[in-house]
Formats: structure tokens, sequence, C-alpha cells
């Protein structure tokens, strides 16, 4: 198996497990992906997943410790772990993971999630991402807003290496939910992406003035350009895409300022396009390296003191 | 059948058909309703389905002629008749009814359909509503601003017996939506209505700081107050069903002014709980009389001339 393995690192979501072999230096000796997402196991039978997944790692590594993140300490995973409230240093998320032991005898820890208030008060949480986050900030990026795109897209402040709070935007979920379940969805055709339409939606989802309407009234709009021709069938869905994206745009300026080169974190694939649509608007983002959530939890490991003391 | 039939007015929709029996007065003689929606009816068998369930009444008064509105006059429902651009006035829509003659020798006309353009060109149309507008205005209604809530809301802007312009918001659908197939609405669980959380809801959905985030986020934190237990699962629906319902009352306000008292108009039940939340929130509204839709139909019908000449 090559290189010594000082931590196996688990990022466990609601519908992947990813899992990274972790050298002592924090470089990623080999990596595996499986679709053993926390919704997808019957009974909470986490362990026994884990197990037949990673046997082989663990029988070569019996001392070796285990860091988990994401879904899998919610709810509805495998051990619940609390929200610290923000600011947050990657300190306190070091010093805060929740440790179980396997039957095997390794120690395996869960990191915790975040939580923030708004200027109105009104909570908001994440879990999994602010891994991440520590890995970007491990990393030294100097962007003091990061951007987690996606299903449910994170909007993330820091500062002097603290995460100082965050806002989440349903833009992914709505986009399916839209497109998948509602009368917009029954005007739309499969098709290529049409690029023309998608910078229409991003105009008029980024559009400030209020006397043209909000999201409600905008999302109507999706079906009456349909209805009369003036965007074309194949490019509605593209349309819609462009539509909350530039809404999402326009309430994180609202939220956080404009004046932020974010850095973007997340898939490859995903952050590209999320790239490229910004620019195309006159919102330029920088994309962060690749692998932060190994890189976060190897971070995390190393301050909690748990690669030293197996 | 008693007093005379000047006209059978049908009020035809995507999931039933309401169909009035109207006297030279206007009066309503008789009234049916059924699940005979459009897209309950296979193969467009529009006439099949009408003679079924009105036999006796065509039978009874073999020159009465028929007037139809709402999703009947769509792509998918039996004759699609265009949209007239606002603003239009009552004599316009009369003037345009669409013509055909039903197999028995009946004289059958179709409402055309409207639409408009917010401040930033984008089209809005309405199907159906039109109708009930022209009740309105045909019983002399003072306001001028009108709202038909419910899946697609309408609120409709009107001035010296013209429909002005009017604007649509996704609201209802998207309470669906989000309750049905959405991670908020797994979350949510069975109870009574809550009206703390409701009233709570909408004062987030009415908050005008920016700071404090738009819709893509504020929907996300019906799912953080779950989460942190600040507002009980049983209450979660009604926050969303809140927080939608202030969202539309701030969207408007900033479309057609806040000074205008609304009138009301759709089921007695929907339009009364949509006054009742309203008034809870300090934004009054006047509930217009019921049956505007049989009103609209038989002030179409006198101004287009069909019921003086069989």
């Amino acid at each position: 198996m090559g290189e010594t393995t000082a931590l196996i690192g688990l990022d466990w979501g609601t519908s992947s497990l990813r899992a990274y072999r972790l050298a002592a230096t924090g470089g990623v000796l080999e990596r595996r992906r499986a679709d053993l997402g926390i919704l997808g196991i019957a009974g909470g039978a986490f362990e026994d997943a884990l197990s037949a997944f990673l046997g082989d790692w663990l029988r070569a590594g019996p001392a070796v410790p285990l860091l988990a993140s994401g879904m899998i300490t919610s709810r509805q995973g495998w051990v619940e772990t609390p929200y610290l409230p923000c600011p947050v240093t990657v300190e306190a998320l070091a010093a805060a993971l929740v440790e179980r032991r396997l039957r095997s005898g390794h120690r395996i820890l869960f990191v915790c999630g975040l939580s923030t208030r708004g200027t109105d008060g009104v909570p908001d949480v994440m879990r999994g991402e602010e891994t991440q986050i520590a890995g970007a900030l491990a990393e030294g990026v100097s962007a003091r807003l990061l951007v987690l795109p996606g299903t449910h897209s994170k909007w993330v402040r820091c500062a002097e290496g603290r995460i100082v709070d965050f806002a989440t935007m349903m833009t992914g979920e709505l986009y399916e939910l839209l497109r998948r379940h509602s009368i917009l969805g029954r005007l739309m055709r499969e098709g290529e992406e049409d690029g023309e339409a998608f910078a229409r939606g991003v105009a008029r989802g980024m559009a400030d003035d209020p006397a043209s309407g909000g999201l409600l009234h905008r999302l109507f709009g999706v079906r009456s350009l349909g209805l009369l021709g003036e965007v074309p069938p194949p490019g509605l869905a593209s349309y819609l895409s462009g539509l909350l994206l530039g809404s999402e745009l326009r309430e994180a300026a609202l939220l956080f300022g404009t004046r932020e080169v974010p850095g973007l974190i997340g898939e490859p694939g995903l952050v590209e396009r999320y790239r490229a649509a910004c620019a195309g608007v006159g919102r330029p983002c920088r994309v962060l390296p690749p692998d932060l959530a190994a890189r976060g939890l190897f971070e995390l490991a190393r301050r909690s003191g748990i690669l030293d003391s197996p």
C-alpha cells in the first residue's frame, strides 16, 4: 500500500461517500468514491458500510484514526454533532471533534456543523462545507468571500483565519423543482444549453429595479416568455437557470457587498460552469484548488492532536 | 326549467368546469360544477363532455348562445384564442370573442386572454381572470387594484373601466412544490395551522432589509429554523406559507405602490383566508362579491350583441 497512512478522511454526504487515505504530510495517497450516501444506507448500518468499503485500509493501519464530516454528522447520519455558532476559528472546530470507536478498535471522529444568524436573527446552518473552508484557510486562500455552489449554495465570509458568517441560497434545489415538477417545466424541451437565453435570464435575475418585480413574479415570466415564443422551448431551462443564478448573485451582493472577488469551492466541473457564468455577467470569481475537503480533514485532524497520539 | 335562459356561461379551467344558466337580467338561474377540467378530458373531446354535462340545458334552449373562458381557450384547450395586449377595455374584450358552432347548432364563443409587459419588457399573461375582472368592472367596483389569489396569483391594475396592466406571482405553486417535493417538506409534520409561525413567516417575507437576504436565502431559513427547533415541525408549513405570502405582498407593493386597498376576487374560502392574513399584517383588502365569473361572462355576452341576435 506504499507510504504509511496517517489519517483516513471521510467526506460523507447525502448521496455519496468520498474517502481519502492521507500521508503524514497531508498528501492524498489514495482516494475512493462510492454511492454510499447516508440516505441509501438502510437501518443506520454505517459502520458495516464503512468496513466493507475500506476494509483493506483499516486492516493495513490498525492504529490509523478516521475523521468524518458532512451529512453523516446530521440527525439522519451516524453521530449527530452540534452546530458551533459563528464566528468560528479552525482551532475551535478542531477542538470540538466528537469521538467514537469502531468495533475494530479504530478511533473515528466527527466534525461539527456551523450555525450563524442573519441581521434579522434568523439562523442558518451548514454541515460539511466547514471542512472545505478549513481546507481553504489552511491553503492560505486570501479571498474573504467563499462560494460553494450547489443544491444549497453557501456564501461564506472569512477574516483573519476565522469563518465570520454565511448565507445559504436554495438556488440549485429550486431549479430542479421548477424544471421537474412545476408548470414552467411543462413548456421546456430537452436541448443544447442556450447561452443567449441563459444570459437573458441572468440579466433579469440581477436587475435591481423593484418595479419590475421580485422572484415570485419573475419566475412566472419563464412561462409567459415561453407561451409567447419569446424564448424558444429548448432555451427555457437555460433561461430559468440564468434567472436563478442572477437572483443568487443579486441577493449575495446585498448580503455581503459587491466589491469582493469570491473564491469558488466545489467539484471542478460545477465551479467552472459557475465561474464562466459569473464572468459572463461581469462578476469575476476565482476557482480555488480542488480537494479542499481532504485538506480540511487533514488540517482539523492535525490541529486536534489525533495524528500524534494514536 | 323556470325563467328563460339567455346565456349559458362556462368558466372552464384546468381542473374543473363551472356552468351558469343566466337570465336576460344577468341573474344566475342555475349553476353546476364538475371535475371536467381540460387536463382530464382525453383526446380533446370537449364538445362530447359538454353535451353530456349540459344536455338538458341545451335541449331546452336550442337558440341559447354559450360563452366560455379559462384554460379551455388555451393551446391545450378547445379553441386557442389570442392574448389581447393591455390596456384593454371590456368593450374590446367583448368585440374579440371567437365564435364556433356546436353540432347541435348552438353558437359557442370563447373569450380572449390578456397580455401585458413589465417595465423591463418581459411579458405576462392571463386566461380566465380577465372575465372575472370584467365582472368586477361591470359591478362598478371602485378598487383600482384587484388581487386574484391562487396557484398563480394575479395582481391587476384598473382605471376608468380599463384593465391597465397586471403581474402574476407564483406563490401558490411554489408553496405546493416546496412542501411536497423539497428538503423543506421533509421536516414538516401535519398539524393544525400555526398562527404564530404564519405571522413570523409573513413578517420575514415582508421585511425590506436586503442585508437580511432575498427569497432564495429566506426559503432556506425554513430549514434552519426547523433544525434548530425555533419553529416546531407542525408550524413549518404555516411559516413557509406566511413567508411566501409576505414576499408576494412586498413584491406587489414595489410593483404597484402601497397606498391602494386591493379588491379580492376568488373562491369565498380562499379570499377570506387571504384577507384575514393580510389584515393581520396591516394590509387591509376588500372582498368583492362572489360569482364575478358569471357576471363577467354575462357582461361580455351582452356587450358583444350575441344576446340580441340568436
